[in-house]
This record gives structure tokens, C-alpha cells and sequence, in this order.
């Protein structure tokens, strides 16, 4: 039996604040860096390593941080979670992303189904449709091949799906595995839709429409707007689509569309990347097997996460150091730092994890709580990013710790050697580099450029971002969110604030304002 | 004669405390609610208004604000600047990217040269060059015209444009003035070329290469990385690039290149949209005619920045706002939420102009200061950004003053009617519905279904994103960084932060590292 106590009752947190802080500069300086960077390092799935060496930690504060690790129950936390118990207590519902890459724990049964089976049994269903599609045997009605696959949906039918392409689509080009080019409409403003549909050939276009409920909004307007761009050229909506959705929405049966894949209410939208909202437009844009390696490399992470012993556990880890910078140190955002210009949208995708998951005030019972949850997420990949924002991140006011991702190799593997290095050398020593300057910082006497240093940043580090290790590098901010969701004692896995908005949209598309809001709605011509 | 002096000695800045917070769900709900918004409105230029009604503002913190504006000086040392007098101490620079778009005050000779006829005549150089481009005039060496330009360059000579042309692409396509579709190539990392290299004709394709000083690696890295494709394709490069520099960089009279049209010292990277490192693709891309009322815009709005009163200067206003939420009421961030899928990468681009230009911790002289500087910029389109991260930024534990923008009309004209409504007016309706939710929450007896309300925005409203608003737009932000930077006494136009990793990264390169910089060299493979 689990208990669900906020993170100011437990006894290993507010023993957290009494251990002595680290100085960054100095442990991170000669030989004692030397040894940090070597020591400190834990084994990812997919090949990846988690290196967090230029952290403000010691061994002193991970004891600290696994008593409250063990304290606050979080490896019986996440068994409850992959066993099936209720874990999204506002909505009351299962958390089951985990299931559509691995068993953990106990067959988990909901809706007279075995879930794993279900998750399974969608997988297959996608990637028959996907060869079918890559053979010619599904076609359009000129009996032509399709080429481009048109994901329609927002949020976590958009943002992770969106990276996930975008990171796999160099590898897959070079290792031959491509088979169609992926857009994504995503916006409700009607320049997204017009602009992805007058980049592409709609008579070779497959659209995905992805909505859980069928209800969105955006996602809604957007296939309307598709659906009347396909008419005017002559073709059948219903031959170019398919839906994915949940087996209860209007979409699911619909003649509408060619074939509908199924996901449910215990995968949130922002853990979905390894259900049919992600597989779909990833086995039609990559074949049914990335995909399926992508899955491997999560499966991999996720028993990791198992590891009751914090210091074999990347994402515990991780979690735990993100608590002790925010509610110990007091730092208020996080910034992820990608070496790969093929993670140009995962910053933005984790900006949505993490933060519509844990931007919380409430416990998960619904009571106000008193500490920091979730930091802001921003990010962009480097070296684009030096030459941005870093300067803030070097001498600005605030501290911003850092999550850097690198690669030992590029994905294409076309390079040029200039000046005795290769640009991958140049980006791999760039990404070095940065770690050691925001950590020890350097002296000058002129003020303006002192470099003060003790600048916390951990890194993961792959040999090439390949679809397994892609995977693994997803299910490890997922298990990290959850993680530091089950610290702060809220529920990771609702949504309530994006409530209101909606409300009060409609309210303004009704004409049934008044007040501001009706003066906004005035100015803005609606 | 305008004095410097840190904020915190003013009388100004610390009577700011001591006036009455506002209670904005107070202010902003009923008839109060309806005032506001409909008087608390600035013109801009480019047909644009700012809207701040729902900041945590009142008459008499504007009144406090426009006395510390006044005792700041913030309209001297505005002129000072657009005088030529020399404001970036740090590199003993005069700050003139003001002067690429009007002549707000003296002539500025510098270099012997009157600087406004030297800005203008690089654009008239450009536009010429341009011209012949789309004339085929210029064309490859089978004499067939270029059909793509693409920009080599990171930082300023990558974001700024780059965000700029995403926001004009359909708007120009709309509006029969699009010319040649761009791409950037930025990255240091290898698959950022090759990947842009593959997308493209290159035989058909003219190379911008953008480097003030003619030695960044990234763009030296990347264009060898180009020459070697063009080269592997049987062409000449120097026939298919041209170079955007300083008349002094060895780029400025090399045989390398078609033509080279120059920047100086005295316009930032982060501030050069307006100068030659936008002009050359923006005017290749849409035509010069089009750059040059993107240009008008921003003088439109550069002449209102002359107000000396507050509340007809919108950047100033926007500023001192901004200063009051960082400085007296301790927010930390700020995010910028257009409501326009083309101005995707705006936020982008203003993450780097705001954290670059205010991420400092020394005043002007080098002094350290005791107050915040700049805060963390982030954000992205809506209404996707609201199934992201709005959750944390309703419900979460820190409040994040927030920057909507929004335009009555979309830019393709393109639009379907859904139950009664256009995907425009839901766009709209959508961040109407923000403003108010955000402002003034709405009480809940279930703690998780309920929005406290009190999270500040102000709203900049346009009619459609044309090239003047969007010139308008930029800089607006420019001049709000500008005041900011005044009134926080640093210097916003170097970026000492961004030396040292530069520094160790060539260490790496060298292999002349030791401790734990080796060591993150020898995980990384370099």
C-alpha cells in the first residue's frame, strides 16, 4: 500500500535542505572533475548514457535524494502505476502509456481487455496497413501509391509524433527504411492547413486524423478544411483518410475514413508518441519495423526505471535532482539543450510533457499545496542556441540548469574536415565545452567578462540517434515527469487548466459575452 | 547629457513599490473590465495596436512607471543612441540599426562616411541584384534562372530572418510577390546541411553566406560543407554564392562570391533583420519592394519609441511594464504567444533578441548590479501552445506574464465555416477567451478545476500580417529591449557571455584540454 503524502510532510525532504550544498567550480575542477565525469554516469536504454557530473550534487545529497526517493515510494509508486491502478485520480483513470511498449508488471485488465494485448493488437493492425500502403495494395483511386502522410491533430497528437519524425527522418533517408514523407496540420488558424495543403500532392496524400474523443476542436476544423480541399480536386475524402482515436468516439466507425486505429483514456495525449497516435504516421513515414525498434529502445528505459537503487536509475535520478534544483536550490526553469539539429522540436514536445503535466498547484486530492511543482521548459538545439540565448544562461541574474544531449556521430554521415576537425568534431566539442564553462565558469577582471560559473547541467550521451535510442530518450523524460509528479504528490496525468480557455472560446464563438470579453472579441473582429 | 546609473539608485524605481498593487481579476471583471480594455490601448505603427489591459497595471503605477522612464532618461539616451553617440560601451560601438530603415535624428557619419546613405545604399545594391536575379540577369551558368535562396548563417543572420520570412511566405505567395523559396542551413552539425542540401536543386540555387566578421565556424564550417556539394555537382561556387559582411572581413572583396553587400559594427546580429543580413534574402525571396515596406513599418514604430510620453510610446510602455513584473512583483519569465502560425518562429527569434541583449549581471561599466536583468523568453504559436504548455502557465506555482499577439484576418484568405464559425474567428476567438481566463480565473469549489486567475497579458492586435506590421512588429521588440536594457543600466548590444565556450571548444578542438574537459571530450568521441 502506497501512501500519497505531499513533499513538505516527508521527513528525507526537509532533511534535503541541511545536507551541505556543492560547489560546483571547485568539485568540478582537476582531479576531482576528472573523477566526477568518469563516476557519475548511469547506463540508459538504447544505448544512451546519463551523465550528471557538472550537477550541484555529491554523494552526500543522491543519499539524500534516494532517501526521499524511498520515502516518498516511488519505485512502489510506479508498480502501481504499470500494474494498473488508478493513478490518475481526477479523471480516474489508468496510466497505461508504458503498455504499449512492455510488460513491467501484472496483465492489466480494463474494459474486459487485456491492455497490453489491445496496444498490441493496434500495432499490428498499423503496421498491416502501413505495408499495405508502402506495396500499393492500399492506394488512391487511380490506383497510384500514396507518398505523403498527413498527420491532422494538436498537442500531443502533434508535438510528439512531430519530433519524433523530424528526429528519425535523416536516419531513415540513409538507412533506406523511408517511405513517405510526413506534414503535420496542426494550428486552428487556417493558414496552417492551407499551407501544409498547397506544399503537397493531395492525390498521393494519406491523412491521419487524430483525436481521442473525436471532439477537438482544431483537429476537427482541420479535417472540414482537408476534406474540402480534397473535393475540389475531385477525389473521395474517405479514400484518403484514416482515424485514430478511441474505440467509443463517433470517429471510430465512421465510413468516413479507410481504417481507424485505436488508442484509450489511459494514455494522455503528451505520453502517446509509443501509441497509434505516434505509430500510425511513424510506420507509414518509416515502416511498421522502426517503429517497432523505437518501441524497443522505450522498453528498454522504462525497466530501468524499475531500478529501486536511484544511482541505476536514470530517470529517479533525474527526477530527483529536478526537485532538489527547484524547491531546494529555488531555480525556476530548465532548459533543454539537444546537440542534434534532428531534435529541433523535442525541446518543444518536452515542453509539453513536462509542463502540462506538472504545472500543478493542487495535490492530487485537490488540496493546495505549498512548494514549487513543475519549472519552466524551453529549448533549442545547439550549437544554434549559443549563438542565442546562452548569453543569459552564461551571465544572466537567474540560474538555469541545463539538459544537454549529444551524439557521437551524426545520422547522414556526410561531413567535411576543416581546420583539422570535422563539423561533428566541432559540434561534439562544442557541446564539451559549454558543460565545463557554465559549471567552473573563469575569473577576468574585467567584470563583464567574468564567467561565474557553478551553472548545473547533466548530459545524455548516444553514439548516433538511431530509432532505439530515440525511443529510450522519450520514455526517459516521460519516467522523469512521472517520477517528479509522484515527489510533488500531484497527479501528472489531468489537464484541468486547459479547461477554462475552451469555455470561454466557445462562449465568445456564441456571441455570449459580455464584459472585456466582449470588447476583446470586439477588437479582434469576431 | 544623460546620466547612467543603476536602477536601484533612482528614486523613481524604488517609489515603485510602495504604489498599490492591482488586483487584476478585480479590475478586469465587470464595467472596470470593459474601460480598460477599451482605453488602455496604444497605437502602433503598421497599423498595429498594444493592448494592456490585462497587465497588473493602473493609472497610477503608469504614472509611476512614466517617472521612472523620465528620470532614466530613457528618451535621451534613446537619441543619444539614433545620434550616433557611442552606447555600446562594452565594444566601444555606436548602435545604429535604426538608421537601416530611417533617420531619426543628426546625421550619423561614421567611418567617414554619412552611415544612412551607406545602409541605404546596400539596400539599393540588393535590390538591384535582386532584380536581376528574378529577371534572370543573373542566372546559373546554363543561363537558367535561380529558383531557391538559401542563408548560411546562425544567431542573428539565422533567426531574425528566418522567422521573417516563414511570417511573409504565404502572405507573398497570397499577394503574387513571392519570388524564390528560401531555405537556412545554421547548424554546425553536419545533417543540418546535408539535409538541406538534399531538399533542394542546387544547380538552381543561390547561397547567401552571412558573417559580420567573416570568421564564424558555423557559417565558414557550413559553407565548405556547400562549396563541396556544389563542386560534387559540377558546378562553380562562386557562381551561386554571395556574401553579407563587414567591408572589412576577408569575405568583402573575394573572388568567392557573385557579390557582397555589407553590415558594420554598429548593427548587432540579433538586430540586423532590417540591414543587409535580412535584405538580401527577404528581398531575393518576396522582391525588394516588399523588404522595403517590411522597413516602413519599423521606422513607423521607431519614430512613435521618440514619445516622450509614456503612454504613447508603445515599446516604452511595453518595457517599463516589463521591468515592473521582473523587478517589483519577481516574475521570472515571459512567453510570447502569437496567434498566427506564421510568426512560428517569432518567439524564436525574440528568445534571442530579449536574453542576449538583457542576460547580463554588470551595468554598462562593468559594475556588478544588485536587481534582475532580462528573464527567460520562450513560447509558441496558439492556439497550439495552449494544448502544451497553458496548463502550467493557468495552474502552476510561478506566475509567467504573457505577450499574446493576434490579427484579425489570415494572410491566405483561405477559410472554412464550422458550426458557425470560421478556423479565423476560433483563432481569435480562442485567444480572446486567454486574455480573460488568464486575467480574471474563475473560482471552483473542486481546488483542481479551479483557475486563480491574476496572470497578466497584454495583446498586440493587427489587422492582417502584412510586411509593414510585421516590420512594425520586430521592431517594437527591439526598442521594448533597448528601453529595458536603459533602464536596468547595462549594456544590451555586446554578448561577452557567449566567449568562453567558444574559447574551450577550439581547446577541444586542439586537444589541448585537460581535467574533466577531457574527459567529456574522450564520452564524446572528439
Amino acid at each position: 500500500m502506497v501512501n500519497w503524502s505531499n513533499m513538505d510532510t516527508l521527513t528525507a525532504y526537509n532533511a534535503l535542505d541541511k545536507v551541505d550544498k556543492v560547489d560546483l567550480i571547485s568539485v568540478m575542477s582537476g582531479e576531482d572533475g576528472v573523477k566526477r565525469v568518469k563516476e557519475m554516469s548511469v547506463q540508459m536504454g538504447g544505448g544512451l548514457s546519463y551523465n550528471y557530473a557538472a550537477k550541484e550534487v555529491d554523494e552526500k545529497i543522491i543519499d539524500a535524494l534516494a532517501n526521499l526517493a524511498k520515502e516518498a515510494q516511488l519505485t512502489e509508486k510506479y508498480a502501481a502505476l504499470y500494474n494498473g491502478e488508478v493513478i490518475n485520480t481526477g479523471e480516474k483513470r489508468l496510466v497505461l502509456h508504458q503498455l504499449t511498449r512492455g510488460q513491467l508488471g501484472n496483465d492489466v485488465v480494463a474494459d474486459n481487455v487485456n491492455k497490453r494485448d489491445f496496444y498490441i493488437n493496434e500495432q499490428n493492425k498499423i503496421a498491416d496497413f502501413a505495408k499495405k500502403v508502402h506495396s500499393g495494395e492500399i492506394a488512391n483511386a487511380a490506383g497510384e501509391k500514396f507518398t505523403t502522410v498527413v498527420q491532422i491533430g494538436i498537442g500531443g497528437s502533434d508535438l510528439g509524433p512531430r519530433a519524433m519524425y523530424l528526429a528519425l527522418e535523416n536516419w531513415a533517408k540513409k538507412n533506406n527504411t523511408f517511405k513517405m514523407e510526413a506534414k503535420f496540420i496542426s494550428n486552428v488558424d487556417p493558414d496552417d492547413a492551407a499551407a501544409v495543403l498547397n506544399s503537397i500532392d493531395v492525390a498521393h496524400s494519406i491523412f491521419v486524423l487524430v483525436s481521442k474523443s473525436g471532439t477537438t476542436l482544431e483537429t476537427l476544423t482541420n479535417e472540414s478544411f482537408v476534406k474540402d480541399a480534397l473535393k475540389k480536386a475531385g477525389l473521395d475524402p474517405s479514400k484518403h483518410m484514416i482515424a485514430v482515436t478511441s474505440e467509443t468516439s463517433p470517429l471510430a466507425k465512421s465510413a468516413d475514413y479507410l481504417a481507424a486505429f485505436f488508442m484509450d483514456d489511459y494514455i494522455g495525449g503528451r505520453f502517446s508518441s509509443t501509441s497509434s497516435v505516434g505509430g500510425a504516421v511513424l510506420s507509414l513515414a518509416f515502416g511498421p519495423e522502426v517503429f517497432a525498434d523505437f518501441l524497443e529502445g522505450a522498453a528498454q528505459e522504462d525497466a530501468l526505471a524499475k531500478n529501486e537503487d536511484i544511482r541505476n536509475n536514470p530517470a529517479m535520478l533525474d527526477a530527483l535532482i529536478g526537485v532538489y534544483e527547484r524547491n531546494v536550490l529555488g531555480y525556476p526553469a530548465t532548459a533543454v539543450l539537444p546537440y542534434s539539429q534532428a531534435l529541433s522540436r523535442f525541446p518543444a514536445h518536452l515542453q509539453q510533457l513536462d509542463m502540462e503535466s506538472n504545472g500543478k498547484s493542487v495535490n492530487r486530492f485537490g488540496e493546495p499545496i505549498n512548494y514549487k511543482t513543475g519549472p519552466v521548459i524551453f529549448g533549442e538545439p545547439g550549437t544554434n542556441g549559443q549563438h542565442s540565448f546562452y548569453q543569459l544562461l552564461h551571465q544572466g541574474t537567474d540560474i538555469v540548469p541545463l539538459q544537454f544531449i549529444g551524439f557521437k556521430n551524426n545520422q547522414l554521415g556526410t561531413d567535411v574536415d576543416i581546420q583539422g576537425s570535422t563539423s561533428q568534431q566541432k559540434l561534439c566539442a562544442n557541446v564539451a565545452a559549454q558543460i565545463v564553462a557554465f559549471a567552473c565558469g573563469k575569473k577576468d577582471a574585467n567584470a563583464n567578462k567574468n564567467f561565474a560559473g557553478a551553472r548545473p547541467s547533466s548530459i545524455i550521451i548516444g553514439n548516433k540517434l538511431d530509432p532505439k535510442a530515440l525511443g529510450a530518450l522519450l520514455a526517459h523524460f516521460e519516467n522523469k515527469v512521472m517520477f517528479q509528479g509522484f515527489v510533488w504528490n500531484i497527479n501528472s496525468f489531468d489537464q484541468e487548466g486547459v479547461q477554462l480557455g475552451k469555455v470561454l472560446a466557445k462562449k465568445v464563438l456564441a456571441h455570449e459575452t459580455d464584459g472585456a470579453l466582449k470588447i476583446y472579441s470586439d477588437l479582434l473582429n469576431i
